[in-house]
């Protein structure tokens, strides 16, 4: 950390701003500027707590240079992580992978068909959701346990590993039961009981951006889950909250070869939430592999129209067939 | 809500949406324009959703003339929410309440040592977390249930009722049992499953704005709990999350007048955390007032410098009973 | 335009706000609902001015049917525009172009060195700032009509149309006269006597999108262009204000394919800007292409280490001729 | 300036820094750490560029010290800024200015009334714009130079200073001619080129902040003015863009003490822009005093309902007369 005092900061302050840090269990070491002085802190094992040092008399500000996170580091752990969900394996120098299903899981009838519909075209992991967090209490809420069922026995019908999100801790043993991939959803990035109890678990976990999480915050998420013995993290980006209303989210793809280069975890993508527009979702998911995106989740609903959530970012069947099919013409351009 | 038509769009589109919107059982009226048709959906109970509908040919957007909230809202309950906490009343027309500690209860000597200095001060309320939600993995968490007996017990010995955050369901007895209020922090806002549950009980509701939620959010999510029976729900603007960086969050002042006009629910306000920088807090608590807020949420801690959470943003127990001085004056002038 | 009344609005309020409709020449048609009365305004050709009846009694919101552009519509202008610059022609179905050169212009040789190597590599426009917007007054702010003629000295000797910012009207006729293509700067895209006076001048026109301005504004600035009677006009994403800081700002490629959709002018991608990481520059220029960008602006810097401006974010001669080599790729793989 | 080197930086890196930072003329200063090194930069005058460190091999980020200002900053200038229109004084210790009038000059009638009513309400500056900046080229542009002469004779026949914005170099002259305070809009506060010319005129410059501007940005901005010789600006906040549509803009109060702390200069608020709605401008008025405000910028329509601009933010004379009442109890109160 970097304390940085008053152009016109006593001796004194300087001396008690050191004494606070030496208080910490610190070393204090002094930078005098032509046009003011800046204290070094030494010492620390990872983020200083500021706190208490940022209102002392003289004080401009205090410049962080340790990070929220370590073990999730790339600076620290140059090795990239693979993530293994039975024989689908996600990380770098792999082919990317897409997880596609209908945001919410609403008939058993339903699911077989997505099953069917994702698996035909090429999809490696089927998704749906059982349980829903929605804005207003007044909207279809999920089907709980009972979605669960229908999803994995969807899944192995068609032969395709199953993502859901876990909401509650009370949730947890449940979703590990019948899921392969714990979602960790936007609203819940920063649910840290929630981040330790799945990073005691063994199930590979995808954990989603806050919507208006900094990637600073994100990395740090992470790294409560890995912190708890569980490293098999799949970040995913989802669209950050913004001034732009033209579509539901922004895409932050900038934030994928960035996440690439400061972390070892696979970084995989949502367009649908991101964009919130069927009709994007095709070629921002070429855009986000091209950009190093190491997959993609994608909504998919046999019939959209129909949906009790999200049908306008839904693809249909067919779309998404296409999808994949221009897909393999990427990815074969992309060297896999 | 109202569907609007691209300029271009074809009369077999128009009766397409109009089918649709039929078809969940609601009324189409086209209205034509003179550069395009728009269609009103009439006969809805409350919000529509507009999934199946936005990405139907020819359509450009849907607009909502409905909220995806009722019960909190002034317009159908005219009448103001009075909350009421043991002797405690919050309110329109009742003077503003202080609700004032430490940002996280360290030991029992801390928590009695603040009930005191804050009760000679004129708080009304003493606040503490048990729980703490931290950005990374490796800071102070909280003292859980051990940490919610020394506030009951300070609260109790200076004769002031209590609040605290509770972060999981599973806290939720714990917390009902020796806390007056159930605080729902920002990161909670939009956790569905926890309004839900602490709709169901009788103790007053301290709900905070999440850090990105809009005023039409915050409200709906007000909706879930008064839905599930509490009413007795009380409003926290606590700062908002934005590009600029020289205050921890912008504080949205004008959103306490604009919810006074929308709801019936108090509303009070947090400097501590929207401001995060001790200097500004006194000066915030008064334009806070004076905008119309019916209370405050102050941190105080003994000892800020040695506080294990958010020093910076917290008031001596002197500058605090200086505080407390001058909104009495404050108050007069605002004719309390 | 739609006005929406309060649930408990009046007859006599409602009937106020069709007279007001109709003092401004409109027709005003009231869609009673179950909840709340509705006042569809017809007749109106483009935008409605809302600020008089915005805030009359018992009215809750004005919502926008028509946009603020027309001329600049897809929907009322089907067919794409191409913009031709010399024998450089840009817009839908063309490959896509790539404009490159330094931030700022710093000598003579420091362009011709740099217009040499661009045009090796395979640009196909030089660009170069004569005059430059800094933040800090401190900083170097350009050559001004000296920069304007090495650049278009360099642009000659290498056979390149060349770009560059028009920060002034009083710079327009030396911009005209040593420049192909005037550019609008994001910090005056809502400089509209400027945008006024490119739209009377018969250059291209290439539009950058202000930092913090809604697609709607975007368009609606590049309408101000148009409506002069200059329809060669690029648009040009760079990036946006967000919370988050880890890159220089947040580059919004899902803007790309809806400008495609909205729009028949072309929309191109500055990588450089929007990331501010050199790094990030060659990924995200194939993932905009890939978006559906009409073309790429990119800096270029001979010695971006001894740049006066920008250093970090420009790429090497050697890193561009990397990237076109692996664009080339690209565009054999998108069919061009 | 503090460079902060990756975990695993090698000798080799950071000795290349420590030579780039001397190839600029500056001192390294390597600061050896547990986890990584920073190096300190020592021997600049202000603000350092780190365009050419950022991305040198090893180079995590560059942490800036000083800021782009100095001019403006109460550190190197304790002393407050007094800034004085004719009779009329604005600063520290003196009561706030009260600026009124029309959003546009429409008329010479609506002029004179205007400044009859906020005259008689106690206003000490009256506003008007005749230059006028509008989102699309379809709406109402301002009465140019004719306005500006009804604009002084309203001001001269009530005895009232005015200000009025200037929006490019060339009405500069005409706007000092016939104002006495020249005030730059949001839109251009980052107009460098505009900014330089007011510095070289003796009148009172009004400073808008950006609508995306931080801070940091607003004041370096100021010092752009104050670096060419003039030293009487005031600053004036006027709400930022943030997610939250409900209100026109997100008013950052807390940016007032903030300001007051940081810089010498005076700041005002204009509580009808940041908010959009006339019901909100008088209790936000009563907040800005609270928090500090030196003066308040307020739209006043005597005919707000036939206002061709901004009719539903302005006051009408009756309730402009009504919040001067109650702001003259606030005085009272604040001890003017």
């Amino acid at each position: 950390m970097l304390i940085v005092m008053n152009h016109s900061a006593t001796q004194e302050q300087i001396r008690s701003v050191e004494k606070a840090v030496e208080a910490m269990g610190l070393q204090a070491s002094p930078i005098p500027g032509s046009e003011r002085t800046a204290i070094g802190v030494l010492g620390n094992q990872g983020y200083v707590d500021d706190s208490t040092i940022r209102e002392l008399p003289g004080v401009v500000e205090c410049i962080h240079v340790s990070k929220p996170y370590k073990l999730v580091s790339r600076d620290f752990h140059p090795e990239p992580t693979i993530v293994e969900v039975g024989p689908v394996k996600i990380g770098n120098g792999l082919p990317p992978v897409v997880m596609a299903g209908p945001c919410s899981i609403e008939s058993e009838a339903q699911m077989l068909a997505s099953a069917r519909v994702v698996k035909a075209a090429g999809a490696q992991i089927l998704r749906g959701g059982a349980f829903k967090p929605r804005t207003g209490p007044h909207s279809f809420q999920g089907l709980g346990v009972e979605g669960l069922k229908y999803l994995r026995r969807a899944g192995d019908e068609a032969g395709l590993p199953v993502v859901t999100e876990v909401m509650r801790i009370e949730q947890l043993d449940d979703v590990c039961r019948y899921a392969d991939i714990l979602q960790i959803g936007a609203r819940n990035m920063q649910n840290f009981d929630l981040l330790k109890e799945v990073g005691k678990r063994r199930h590979p976990v995808l954990l989603k951006r806050g919507m208006s999480a900094t990637l600073e915050e994100f990395l740090a998420a992470a790294e409560y889950i890995v912190a708890e013995g569980n490293g098999q993290v799949i970040l995913c980006e989802r669209g950050i909250r913004t001034f732009e209303k033209a579509t539901r989210n922004t895409l932050d793809l900038s934030i994928v070869p960035l996440i690439r280069k400061m972390s070892h975890l696979p970084i995989i993508v949502d367009p649908s939430h991101a964009t919130g527009i069927r009709a994007l979702v095709p070629v921002m998911s070429k855009a986000a592999l091209v950009a190093g995106a190491h997959g993609l989740m994608v909504e998919v609903h046999p019939e959209p129209e129909k949906a009790l959530c999200d049908g306008a970012q839904s693809l249909t069947g067919e779309g998404f067939a296409t999808l994949m099919g221009e897909l393999s013409g990427l990815l074969k351009y992309l060297g896999y």
